[in-house]
């Protein structure tokens, strides 16, 4: 099943899209897709849903992030080999772990803003995980039991804000507009190996990352078991798991995003995002 | 005015702390003090209501947190000169910015958990300051307009984890139990001067901090407008500012907590905290 949100920035529904390839508006039977609803039982009740009896959205409506209200946007750095070595870093002993702040959180589709004062503003095509079921020292055994569903996710970056303003990397990742998610979450289900999946990304239509999630270091089974040790996941959370190589910063010479450029990225089985790039 | 929440952990109720010194059950006026809820319209609700016709919270119930849901839960390192001394850092030029899992939060008196494998767990006494409107590139005289309510937080913090495990602090920070928030909110006009006030932290009785919030190197209008450059902070977002000297890592030799410790600390004007410390 692939949920979605549509509708105006802050008004968003819920949808699921339906096989015949239409998004149906669920807001009759599920108020919105937030941490206190995101659970199995949400999944149950949409699959005894009958979709072909609930309005069509229709076509071009805007798409939200797919869950709302997140609670703890989580991301992983360094989690691709050969990411880790185009930015000149180590290949870390274990995940390295940062926060996006929630408001930074966007439509798959809405432009991203360069923030005020911006130079080094940079892409990354990720895998993003969100969280079904609290996890709370899980093993990794039964970590992808608690995934809720993947998604696609854009953890736009400031770089020197990342890594020249005191030392912490949440400066860097955290504007509003950089956090794009979606265009919808598919349940895990429709995801034969999430080890196995080519992911890309585009710049003004040159291809700039290409990748395939059986290179991460840390898999997502690790990542969740492993974050677990250290806080409490809950319903609605969202892991952001690294990305592959090929980062504007990992160019020669360094490529940045400037007002007017057109970003294309996109997961195997997950769907794609296009953003524009604007100032503030 | 003083809000505060009441009851089983997950099940709180909203309340205020009325003038003749019993807490007064206000679930009948609104339901929670959520994100949702949180602004300038919820107080003017809250002054308007006769407190006095309202149940009497019983005595010796547990406090919650006093905000519910919170969407980002950041904190500030090494925002006090000595502190950042007895640390061995030096002084930052710009605020350290990281955050802590929302799931840490817990009330002022619930016991803290030492994580299993932890043996450097450590106490921070810090002012909290609860967000009440959205706060998107704020100067830094309009900050203080934009802040709901201060409270108590012990910014609770394994060492090892924060330090030795590849970098980014949120790991060392971000236990369940990990940060006491509370016993109330009290709202600013209730407070004269934000940068003059008392702080002290005793573990068995034995006093280990003692501060001013006026030795803060960034004052606390400062790290609002200084947040709200790098990302949207939202109502009901917390701000924890960073903590006196006196840590456990900061002693010769040092000292981290343990089972059966007690902690107590406190904030001239918004009341103390009591944690008794246990294993999971």
């Amino acid at each position: 099943m692939k949920l979605l949100r549509f509708g105006s920035v802050g008004s968003e529904k819920p949808a699921v899209l339906h096989d015949d390839g239409t998004i149906r508006d669920v807001s009759s039977v599920i108020r919105d897709y937030t941490p206190e609803t995101i659970s199995p039982t949400l999944l149950k009740l949409l699959r005894d849903t009958d979709l072909s009896a609930l309005p069509v959205v229709p076509e071009g409506v805007r798409i939200g992030a797919p869950v709302a209200r997140t609670g703890h946007f989580i991301a992983i750095g360094l989690n691709y080999a050969d990411h880790a070595a185009e930015t000149g870093s180590p290949i870390p002993s274990e995940p390295i772990v940062f926060s996006k702040a929630p408001s930074c959180l966007s439509g798959p589709n809405d432009d991203v803003m360069l923030p005020k004062g911006s130079e080094k503003t940079d892409w990354e095509v990720e895998l993003a995980v969100v969280i079904g079921e609290r996890c709370d020292c899980v093993p990794e055994d039964k970590a992808l039991s608690k995934v809720f569903g993947y998604t696609v996710c854009n953890d736009v970056s400031e770089r020197d804000w990342q890594m020249k303003r005191s030392g912490q990397w949440i400066k860097g990742k955290s504007a509003p507009t950089f956090g794009p998610l979606g265009p919808w979450i598919v349940t895990p289900d429709e995801i034969r190996d999430v080890q196995d999946l080519d992911m890309f990304l585009d710049v003004n239509g040159e291809r700039m990352q290409t990748g395939n999630t059986k290179t991460m270091i840390f898999s997502v089974a690790h990542l969740i078991s492993y974050l677990s040790q250290f806080m409490v996941l809950e319903p609605g959370d969202i892991i952001t798991t690294g990305t592959p190589p090929g980062v504007g910063m990992g160019r020669n010479p360094q490529v940045f995003l400037k007002p007017g450029d057109e970003i294309r990225l996109g997961i195997a089985g997950l769907g794609e995002q296009k953003q524009k790039v604007i100032t503030r």
